[in-house]
């Protein structure tokens, strides 16, 4: 039977036998979680996905959010599902039992979250936003903060948010207007309107905590003078019932080309009464603490892009294989065939495939990581794991949803005509998944992050690790011969990579630096396309080992695995290396061209 | 003052100065259509554009079609405006007066179709189809038909369709089920069910009459079996009055992913009553005459696409004069600018720029060279110039609209979280342009027509004469030291392309047959780059002429014609290089992977 949403057999492959993570269970913060419990995880998150939260997902698109008379009604469907969600205590599975949490490991906690974001993506953002203000109050919360919000938002009975942007402070946070005045009893008085808030407003939980970042009057202009503050919908009395409402209103929501079942609010706090906020973590730090989540949010981003791509992978090859319509290039008269057997439609399918692939090792190692960071004794390797986090974070943000996006339109073009229609599940996904381009820093500031700031980290340090990763799934995959010719085209990637990044280090560093910046982007994506060409080598290793002792109906899909990298050498990285010739070339069009000859 | 759907200097430097449309008004076919004229006719269809077709296509997104009772209705605003558009003669403006046409150079028609398409490609559908219909008539109709049918359709009084796709009938036209039984007078009962179908019922007009591709009974299977019949919605008495329902039943209408404001109908002939077509040109040759008509539709489609991307650009740029967001990066201190200044902006307005620019100069060619079969006397030129037609129709269709969807993404991209929002106009582009890369043969099907067809017409000859052509460019070129080392660059693209074109053509005759059509896309892709690097190369030069008399004000113009060719050399055609050195290897994983190991 087709498999829906995601390869069951793939993420199996990636959490066992590229990954191992049943390691993970021989340390005693993971000790409850070896592999029969992660696969009933997994099994249980994907029948949620399957029986809940698929069947769901397009009453969500087409009825979507509406606004009447200052409420935010979205989809009928939502709310018993939502409930149903939280009892399972999905929504913070990666945290403290203490709070609320399952304390799972992160990898795992990837795999339920890419069958959860792959049913019903805009249906999730309500819980992960959630889940992101509660790591927020984790992270910062005085003990009472703590006490008042955190268990509420990890179980999900209230909702959070995450209150950044105004209309003129997008990218630019530092340009932000709303103010904090200070109240005799030491919690703020809000003042400013935000937009572009996801769940900002709605009734399928009885509070809201918006965290919001606001400028404490007399604090300084741009980022250095903006705080962080805790501000609920309605005020919550020392009993833990609910008070006042506080004066945070919703002014209206946005009609937007995708997520329609999540709302996307406009919020004015304190326009017409007292809305009060507490101060959460230092004054002026607010950015800083607020980039906590917004990595976090970021590497969530990734799995939605990702997620949209897996669930139309399965999609287009499921129709590829039942959809009948003309004849094998071959045998031009036996008449109509599976659309599967045409050239074009296996080179899509082959696409979509590796770099679903690619993309799950990649989004699931970093949850690796972080359970590698908790996990370690050894300083100097817990600071290694999360440089490799950092440095990685643009990857699978920027690239991974960049290349989400082209995934779902190989969907759409291999549906045909039927792509197009609204009937079919993948134009939404196409439509979907396009924001996760543009939110929580747009792909150019990934780019810009990984050049500008993780490329130079620790004096490239950082990146040097990286590469000694990559080196280290090069040198292992060397030992099967099968392996061995592509072992040596990773390899001569990752060297031209290497020394690519030593030349727009520099570039960065000298009086070309908006030359440099103007390749930030092609950076990041041959950046990418060598970290999509290492997991595709390190599974080719998997398999290697796996085609050792496998049973013959496991063969096709080792099988698979190698001709996914013998496919991403073979037809994507000699691509990557004209993109690197180009890149180190730097021309200079791009920032010579007077604003003037953009148009007469 | 912002432009809006195109750049004006633009639009002129192509006609005027890079092709020199005026040199047609010498033939006395187009005597009338000197620059003075051709101006007008441009300055007519952009007002019309921008005042009538641009202010209802929100509209006709937002409210869209809808089907009751059996009846389709179109969005309020179309009628009006459809009525004027018709009024002004615009419907068949490149067709001979008699006719209703204006008997204008088609290379002229491309540019109002520019304007038009670009304000309100939905809407244009209407008129495009009803056109086409027209065409075929004109060429392959009785005496009788053109007299009952063409002045119908050629001004717009009536409509009309194009009635191929059935259910289990999309690609694979050969595949399809209406039936045509011959009645005694010479007619045929026509019954079958058809999907698809743009524009194929509505109350615009008073009659629609459809071309339908089916079988006589007893014709052969497969294409060489189906002929092409005219199927008016309501018969015509002798007189012209319109006589009785002809039982062509609309029985929905798709949802789609945009083009909103056209109507997708699924009709259904001689379901219930009688229903009655005649022939149109030879039995069992309807596959055929539907080609003349399928070829003009796929260079429409190529400039639907493109008209998207040009509005697209013309948006983003606007967007990015006036958006104020974040630093210039030399400037820290400043604080915000507008983001045109940032230089991943700029890369992506600059990719846009060039692309169009190129986009533009291909499209408008087409029209050139069907204009030049017209006025040669030379039957060699003649046939020389229907091959390059033939030639570039993949280029002008499958590339230009893979590209243009690119083009619309980065629109969004630029807009960032307000490029999500349908509030703004980039949303909608985005959505309608994904068709154009579908419908009339999918992209794949472009390029396999590339490989599998035009490559080899004339033993090659075809395509030697686009070399040739090319190399014309590129001598001219090498006069100006400005544009010499550009040239040279187009030149080492052009003859790779040459070699690769050889090695397809020679893989795709021999037993690897599957593998050379694996590569069937990325090999349109490299032709396309070459062939647009050949139009700003062909820009170039006109600009380099043009600087030597510039005034001060049209200097910026000029340079940004020689940046944009600097850009496109300088970061695409490396890459291109790069794809090229991939498709010679010709990589057998995408024919040699198992079916089963597709998923596990």
């Amino acid at each position: 039977m087709a498999q829906v949403i995601s390869e069951r057999r793939d993420v199996e492959f990636v959490l066992h036998e590229q990954f191992e993570v049943g390691n993970l269970s021989k340390n005693d913060r993971f000790a409850e979680f070896n592999k029969k419990t992660v696969d009933m995880i997994v099994n249980e998150a994907r029948n949620l996905a399957v029986k809940e939260l698929l069947p769901i997902n397009k009453e969500g698109d087409e009825q979507g959010c509406t606004f009447e008379a200052g409420k935010v009604i979205v989809p009928d469907s939502f709310k018993r599902v939502y409930d149903l969600f939280n009892e399972g205590e999905w929504l913070a599975m990666t945290e403290d039992p203490e709070w609320g949490g399952q304390g799972m490991p992160h990898v795992v906690g990837q795999a339920a979250a890419e069958y959860f974001n792959g049913a019903n993506y805009p249906f999730m953002m309500y819980g992960n936003l959630t889940h992101g203000a509660g790591k927020l109050v984790e992270s910062f919360g005085t003990d009472e903060q703590k006490a008042t919000y955190l268990k509420k938002l990890y179980t999900g009975e209230w909702g959070g948010t995450m209150l950044l942007t105004e209309p003129c402070a997008g990218s630019d946070v530092g340009a932000l207007e709303t103010v904090a005045t200070k109240n005799a009893d030491g919690t703020y008085a809000i003042s400013g309107s935000k937009i572009f808030i996801s769940g900002g407003e709605h009734e399928m939980v009885d509070n809201i905590i918006h965290p919001v970042l606001a400028r404490i009057e007399g604090a300084p202009a741009g980022t250095r003078g903006i705080s962080l503050f805790l501000v609920p919908k309605y005020l919550v009395n020392d009993d833990g019932s609910l008070g006042a409402f506080n004066d945070v209103v919703c002014t209206g929501i946005e009609h937007k080309m995708g997520i329609h079942g999540n709302c996307t609010c406009s919020l004015t706090l304190g326009g017409k009464g007292q809305c009060v906020g507490t101060l959460i973590g230092e004054e002026n730090k607010g950015m800083a603490h607020m980039f906590l989540m917004m990595n976090e949010a970021r590497l969530h981003v990734g799995m939605q892009g990702f997620a949209c791509a897996t669930a139309a992978y399965m999609y287009a090859l499921d129709y590829a294989k039942q959809r009948v319509q003309g004849a094998n290039l071959t045998k031009p008269k036996d008449g109509g065939v599976p659309i599967i057997q045409h050239p074009d439609v296996r080179r899509q399918l082959l696409t979509m495939k590796a770099y679903v692939e690619a993309m799950r090792s990649t989004i699931y190692y970093m949850g690796l990581l972080r359970d590698y960071t908790h996990v370690t004794e050894d300083a100097e390797d817990k600071a290694r794991y999360e440089g490799l986090i950092e440095i990685l974070t643009p990857v699978a943000k920027g690239y991974v949803t960049d290349r989400a996006f082209e995934m779902c339109s190989h969907a759409v073009q291999v549906y045909g005509g039927y792509g197009f229609i609204e009937e079919y599940p993948v134009a939404q996904l196409l439509r979907d998944c396009r924001i996760t381009m543009i939110y929580e820093g747009t792909n150019g500031i990934q780019a810009m992050d990984l050049m500008g700031r993780k490329l130079g980290m620790k004096k490239g340090k950082v990146f040097m690790d990286l590469m000694a990763e990559i080196s280290k799934t090069v040198a292992e995959a060397k030992e099967f011969p099968a392996l061995a010719p592509f072992a040596a085209k990773v390899e001569g990637s990752l060297m031209k990579l290497g020394e690519l990044a030593m030349h727009m280090g520099k570039t960065a560093m000298s009086e070309k630096v908006l030359s440099a910046f103007a390749y930030a982007h092609p950076f990041l994506e041959v950046t990418g396309d060598v970290v999509m060409a290492w997991m595709l080598l390190w599974r080719g290793t998997a398999a290697a080992k796996g085609l050792e002792k496998a049973k013959k109906k496991d063969i096709p899909f080792y099988e698979g695995q190698i001709k996914s990298l013998d496919f991403f050498t073979g037809c994507v990285l000699p691509v990557t290396e004209g993109k690197m010739e180009m890149i180190k070339a730097t021309n200079s069009a791009i920032v010579d061209i007077a604003e003037e000859s953009f148009i007469c």
